[in-house]
């Protein structure tokens, strides 16, 4: 007797059970279902598997390396500085190649500064003076270039002067760029040498042409459709690109983003992962002219001279600052995510029933019936079941109103 | 017949089906069934749309551009330095405005070194010596200064000189910083322009009050209330923020991170998306203590005498690294992430049915008979199918305890 | 009657609804709903639970400080340069210890330049001149030295020469190197500090021993099993473990990724929390040889002689980046993504009862029987409901074909 208790539970154990429906033949709910359904199935195929390839396993975790290098030159003549050429090394800070650079535009020289005393700059706050009371000895500003000596040094005996300091001399000049000085910093050319990996797939790429032919990078531009495996640029092309002048940019300076975007579908293979540039300025706002604009600081080169005094040359530099970027993701097909990814999209639909089932029962003028069938009042025939019995004769009449799924 | 039996299945297409439910009135399960909804309920409202706002689309991929200015001057007097004024040019390494910036507070200068015979550092490892086989000519210490030269420079004739070498000499002398020699680094400014973007909203901010006022960025000190737009720091505010004082830092060198966060929800509109600020020591863990505090390194200023011959001053230089780092995100509501987080709310409330269900069935005394109705054994009234009717009339007892859903 | 209607209404809302299942004894369907159940709870258990901790909070906001420290000595001879000791003030570049480096491996110094006038490099394009008219004066090439000046320098009265320049010369002679002039830059050592921290779990590590022991730095060598905690490394291993050559790679210069992997489990605890480091190649891609390959830049060091006249030594270096990137996440027990999953994985077990009524109506032999009990037409016993009760009798069996779920 046990015996055959323990295998028809066994055996239950793989019958099936279905859920029972009962059809209600009220064709405005059932086109508002399949409606329902039909927007879910297009979501899931148009949108989770077309547009965003739910079937592929992604990796976002790109590996990187960008290596930059610019090219051309530039002569400058000034009073300060006289006649110079820029190359490269000069005009490229940091000189190493990083991915964040610094392009001099236009510059000040102060040569020749040495320590030892003079007058503040007239432009520095708190700077100004009427007598040496002004001046407290060994005082800094903060925005001063110096140490206070503590003596006032008047333009005149009562206008306003400045206090005298101790610190590099001569001062910096006050200087208004009046347009930039490396005239056809425009026509220098930047390499791009970017190199990507996907660990995850064990995919690598480089943005440069696959080729044994040396002079190709010497004479290529990029282009798009002619040679998209060229990543030289024209500095004037990338900020028109970005939407803005050079020459505009040059005089205070500014910052510019290279975007390198690699999106690898690698189900369709190697050669159709191709890199995409974008450029934008980075550091201007919706409102085009603030107080933030522009971009320069200040560096120097020391020097000794025979009897072994300091001095030195102060630069400061306008330019623009370039950031190359690289986003990227590659996918490729897995059974996980599409399983994953199929069967949330059939357990979205039980959505649709339950907004369907609420206006049939609710919002139909036939809602009772459909209702009174669909919930099967409880009546114990077999079972004695007191408790909960009592209430079977009102059951199906009260149970209508708030009877939430 | 074909013809009407087309139309029947087209009708029949958009007829409604809907589950049917038998009523048990068990109010204890009903009860813990309208509470486990009422849990998903307040889980979708409270958790999934009003502290995740599950009903935007977010754009994560800030970007973002950052452009640091010091100010502020320091005067230093040592025996072999004499009095030096340094200016942001001198104390910013590197001083071009970067994100990740290093400030000079202690330094030591070696000068006028130049390459010649000169005895090992004693603190070098493997650098003693009893005789001149202990100094092996061309060998090259991985921590030493030079190449050894195969003499001993012994101090006394028994005890451990150190080997000569060929390098810069005059060597570094041993310096133990007893205090930053920059005293006042702590009051320098700096001034952090940060501009983001949100590509995918094509919205960007600056954190820099736009204003006309040129001398506002003069005079401004960030504060929360009544300048958040005025992002210009006090050094020493900024590590008291993190925690720490500078003077502390100062001494050793350490490393600060400034992290901005843009958290903003697009929906209020562009006024209600600010910058907010933290501060945190980036190079201290749980145990204070530790032999990898603090940060120094050392770089050089190479000079030629009217002979032509190369000297150079050293500089190991101790300070604070400035970490800048932004991070962002922006929403904006979308139809699509709404409906996926209501229909997989929805698809949820289908686990609260299913535990009540093994509740009903399973560990309620009464739960035999639920499961009687629950479950309708299948009896073929109609078509024959003997394969599975042999066991019907046992099947409502023995399908009892093991018919998972 | 009001009132126990309203009652009614209450204690029905506390009735507990469950679905109506039909028991089909079909054992083939049976045991492949089983099966699939099993998938999915295998799937659950093992893949979201075990291998993806579904069941953690995660924290992937990780913020790391890097600071790296080289040592080692090199000595070179070359006849420009003459005998030259490098510490790592030289050949590192930067120098301040960022986390991207360049070890200069190999050099061509250019010394005493000043600007004048010289011809071009012949390996310039469009440099090449057969007489004056080729020399545009004031013209300047992109990839040429200077300015020039309107003369052409021809070696002989036919072939090609090139045009004089104004620039800093002498110019750069053609370079090709043979291998690297700091040979022993493979037994340099690289110290890697790395400080992390997790803001949500408050967590914070180092990659460094926590240690009173000065000593420990100086003289132990980062090994796996023995000493996971000393982060120094040769340089010379790097490149092995990435899988190359130290020497090939410091001829023409490469790209190392040292990456710092954290994946911290907390609920074990802060000491089961360790870094892993991987080491890879970054700018090879799948084709071993292309143009793209090797490092270089230029800088410069400028001195003044006794009459003020500027002049410079350039430098061509060639090197190894390193480029050490850190990623890490953190897990910690939450309820809330426990929860979640839980829900999500019931919910996604819909989908197998889905697939199986699939079969069991339109696949199965017996279909048909298993149809007309699953769906049980709506027959008015009650209300009249003419609109729908017309089809009443064809129903069961026309329902049969395209009743998708």
């Amino acid at each position: 007797m046990a015996g055959s208790f323990f295998k028809g539970c066994f055996l239950s154990l793989f019958d099936y059970k279905t859920e029972k429906y009962i059809v209600a033949k009220n064709k405005k709910v059932g086109v508002l279902y399949r409606l329902i359904q039909l927007s879910f199935i297009g979501y899931i195929i148009g949108w989770v598997f077309v547009s965003k390839k739910g079937y592929q396993e992604t990796d976002e975790a790109i590996q990187s390396s960008i290596i930059t290098k610019l090219k051309g030159v530039s002569v400058t003549n000034t009073t300060e500085s006289g006649l110079l050429v820029w190359g490269p090394e000069d005009y490229v800070i940091p000189p190493q190649g990083e991915a964040v650079l610094f392009v001099v535009t236009n510059f000040l020289e102060t040569p020749n500064q040495k320590l030892g005393y003079c007058a503040e700059n007239p432009k520095v706050l708190n700077g100004h003076c009427r007598d040496d009371k002004d001046c407290e000895e060994g005082k800094m500003i903060v925005a001063g270039n110096g140490i206070m000596s503590g003596r006032c040094l008047g333009k005149d005996e009562n206008s306003t002067g400045t206090c005298e300091i101790y610190g590099w001399c001569p001062i910096e000049r006050i200087f208004k760029p009046q347009g930039p000085l490396l005239t056809n910093a425009e026509n220098f050319t930047i390499y791009i040498k970017n190199f990507i990996q996907f660990p995850k797939f064990t995919f690598s790429k480089s943005n440069v042409l696959d080729t044994a032919d040396d002079s190709f990078l010497k004479k290529c531009r990029f282009d798009k459709d002619l040679h998209p495996y060229c990543p030289i640029f024209r500095l004037g092309d990338i900020t028109r690109r970005a939407g803005y002048n050079f020459q505009d940019m040059a005089t205070f300076g500014g910052s510019i983003g290279i975007v390198i975007e690699w999106d690898c579908d690698l189900d369709k293979g190697y050669s159709n992962c191709h890199p995409q540039y974008h450029f934008t300025r980075l550091d201007v706002s919706v409102s085009n002219k603030t107080i933030a604009a522009g971009f320069n600081f200040r560096h120097t080169r020391y020097f000794k001279n025979a009897a072994g005094e300091s001095f030195r040359s102060l630069f400061k530099v306008y330019g623009v600052q370039f950031n190359v970027m690289v986003h990227g993701k590659a996918g490729k097909f897995n059974i996980i995510p599409t399983a994953i990814n199929v069967g949330s999209g059939l357990a979205l639909m039980g959505a649709g029933a339950f907004i369907c089932d609420l206006i049939l029962l609710y919002l139909m003028k036939k809602g009772n019936s459909y209702r009174e069938r669909k919930f099967e009042g409880y009546k114990s025939n077999k079972s004695t079941s007191e408790d909960y019995s009592v209430e079977d004769r009102k059951g199906a009449k009260e149970q209508k109103n708030l009877a939430l799924l």
